[in-house]
C-alpha cells in the first residue's frame, strides 16, 4: 500500500508532518510513503526524523507550496507543481493509493476534484467529519467541499457516509439523518424539503430531520447537509468549544479556593479535552473519489498525521471505494438516473 | 405602554408566563399588560399570582392553544383563535404596543407576519438572536424567521440587526460581518457571495465575512446570515453547550479527588452557566415588523419572560421600528429600489 504525504501543508509543516510520517512508518509495517514536497526545504527535518534513506519512503518534489491565503482554484492553476497538485497527480497515474494532506482544504477538494475526479456515478464528493456526541460519534457530511449542493448530492452523501460509517467505523445498518430545523418533512429550506423526499426513498435506513438541537446528544449515525452549513457548523462547533475552555479557564483561577479545586480536578480537564480531540480521528475523509484522500486538520501534530495515515489504510484495506460505487449503484441516486426518471 | 403576553405558549406555560407578568409588573410601573390566553385554563394561576384584578391587567379570551407539533402556517389557518394570533390581531388593531411569546415560534413568527405584517421597506422579518462570545455579545440574524433567503433579505437583516444593536444594545458605529466559509469575498455560496457585493456597497460598518471559527471570539458586533444557517447554527451550539456540560459532570464525579475538587470550585460552575444563561436575555426580537415582538426560549422561566417584557419596553420606547424604516430608507435596500435598479 502506497500513500503519498503532502508534507508542505499545515500549521506546523513540514516538521510535524515529517515526524508523523516517521511514526507511521514505525506503527504500520506494511505501507509505503511517498512524501511530497519542496526537497530543499524538507531534507533537514528528513534527517533528523531518520527517513532520509528510508527503505519504505520515496520522495517526489514539488516546487510550489499553496499558502493559507491563495483561493483554491486559482492555486490548481497558478501553481500546478504544488505538493497537493503533484500528490493528486500521483494518485491519477495510479502509483499511490491514498493521499494525506493537512494543508489548505480547498487547495486539496479542488486538486483532487480536478485532477483525480470523483467515482463513476458520484456527482461530489464531500467532506465526512467524525464528530463526538453524548451517546458515541456520529459523521456529519458535507463539512465544507461543497458550498451549494442539489438534492441529489445530499443523497448521495447520505450513501457515502453510510457505507463509511458502517465498513470503516464498523456500525451496523447506520441511522442516516437530514440536518433541519424542524422534526417534520414540511420544514426546512428548500434543499432539505427535495432532499427529504429522495432520501424516503432510498434502500438506506434513514431517520428524517435531525435537528441542531438533538446533534450532540447522537440522533443517528450520519448527519447530511450541504457543505457551506456543515462547514459553518463545524467552525461554529469548535470555536464555541474555543470560548467555553477560556471561560473554564478564566472561572477557575477567579479565586485561591477555585484554583484548589482545578488543581485537585486536573485530570478531569484532560478527560474533558481528550472527548474532542481531533488527533485521535485521524483526519476526514474526502469520500468518492477515484482515491483514497484524507485531509487533516490544518493544527496536525505528528500524532494526528500519523493517525491520518493509520485512516488511509483503513479506507484502502477495506475497499471503501468499491463499497461506495455499489451502494450508488444500488441506490439508483446517480445523476444518469434522476435525469432518466425525470425525462420519463 | 401596552403590551400583550401569549400566556400559553412555552415549556411551563402559563403558570411560569403568568409568574413572569406578575415580576414585570411591579418591576415597571409605566408598562399594562394584556394577557391572552384560555381564561378558563389561567383563572387559577391569576389568582395565584395576585393578577386577577389588578389595575394594570386586562385579559383576552383565545379559544386554542397552538401545540408544539403544529405546523406554523397550518396552525394559522386552523387555529384562528389561538393565543398568539389572538395577540397578532390586538397588535394589528393598534391596541398593543408589543407581543411576547415563549411559545411555538414558528406559529409565532407566522401570525405576525401574516396578521402584523412587516414595516414599510422591509421583506423579511427576522429573528435576532443575542449571543455570548469572548469579548461581549453579537447579534446573530436571522436565528430562524425566514429559511430561503435572498441577498436583499440578508442586506435588510444587516441593517435591521445594526440599528438594534445601536440604539438597544448601546454600541456605537456597530461593525456587520457577513457569515461564510472564508474571509476572502470569493468564498462562500452564491447567496453569501451576491449578498457580499450588496453589504459592501451600504452606509454600514461592513467587516466582510465572519467564518465560525471566529464567531466565539466576537469579530463583528451583528452576524448576518440566512435563517436555516442561523436555526441550524444556534440550535447546535446550545446542543453542543448541553453535551460540555453532560461531560463536564460525568468528568468531574469520577473519583472523590475529582469531587472534592469539584466542591471547592462549585461557584466557578455557577458562574460559567451565567454566561451562556439565556434568562438574562430577555427573548429574542422578531425585527422588522409593525410593532414590537420578542420570541422566548420555549423553556422560559419567570424571570426569562420578566426580562422578555423589558426588552419590550426598550424597543417601544426607543422607537425602534422607526428607526429601522429611516435605516432602509437611507441605504436604499428596498425591494423597489433594487428592482428599478435593475430595470435601469
Amino acid at each position: 500500500m502506497k500513500i503519498a504525504v503532502d508534507v508542505m501543508g499545515g500549521d506546523y509543516a513540514p516538521s510535524a508532518i515529517i515526524e508523523g510520517t516517521a511514526i507511521a512508518l514505525k506503527d504500520f509495517s506494511d505501507i509505503e510513503l511517498v512524501l511530497v514536497g519542496h526537497l530543499g526545504k524538507i531534507s533537514f527535518y528528513l534527517e533528523k526524523f531518520g527517513l532520509a534513506r528510508h527503505p519504505r519512503v520515496s520522495l517526489v518534489h514539488a516546487e510550489e507550496v499553496v499558502e493559507m491565503k491563495d483561493a483554491s482554484i486559482v492555486t490548481l492553476r497558478s501553481k500546478k507543481n504544488s505538493s497537493i497538485s503533484v500528490a493528486a497527480r500521483l494518485m491519477k497515474n495510479g502509483e499511490v493509493d491514498a493521499i494525506v494532506s493537512v494543508g489548505h482544504t480547498g487547495a486539496a477538494v479542488a486538486a483532487t476534484n480536478v485532477i483525480v475526479k470523483p467515482l463513476p456515478g458520484v456527482d461530489r464528493a464531500p467532506l465526512a467529519s467524525v464528530m463526538p456526541a453524548i451517546g458515541g460519534h456520529f459523521i456529519l457530511l458535507d463539512a465544507g467541499a461543497n458550498t451549494d449542493c442539489k438534492a441529489l448530492h445530499l443523497a448521495q452523501f447520505a450513501i457515502m457516509g453510510e457505507t463509511y460509517c458502517k465498513h470503516i467505523l464498523g456500525v451496523e445498518n447506520p441511522t442516516v439523518g437530514l440536518l433541519s430545523i424542524g422534526e417534520e418533512d414540511s420544514k426546512g429550506n428548500d434543499l432539505t424539503k427535495e432532499a427529504f423526499k429522495l432520501l424516503s426513498k432510498m434502500p438506506i435506513n434513514f431517520a428524517g430531520n435531525v435537528e441542531g438541537n438533538d446533534l450532540f446528544i447522537k440522533t443517528t449515525d450520519v448527519v447530511v447537509c450541504d457543505g457551506f452549513v456543515g462547514n459553518v457548523l463545524i467552525k461554529a462547533c469548535e470555536s464555541l468549544a474555543g470560548a467555553i475552555n477560556h471561560w473554564m479557564k478564566d472561572v477557575f483561577t477567579k479565586n485561591p479556593v477555585r484554583k484548589t479545586g482545578a488543581i485537585l480536578a486536573r485530570s478531569a480537564f484532560k478527560d474533558l479535552k481528550a472527548i474532542a480531540d481531533a488527533e485521535e480521528y485521524g483526519g476526514i475523509p474526502l469520500l468518492g473519489l477515484n482515491g483514497i484522500c484524507i485531509i487533516g486538520h490544518g493544527s496536525s501534530n505528528p500524532k494526528a498525521v500519523r493517525n491520518a495515515i493509520r485512516t488511509c489504510t483503513e479506507s484502502v484495506r477495506k475497499r471503501i471505494n468499491e463499497k461506495i460505487m455499489a451502494r450508488i449503484e444500488e441506490s439508483g441516486m446517480t445523476f444518469k438516473n434522476i435525469q432518466s426518471s425525470e425525462a420519463n
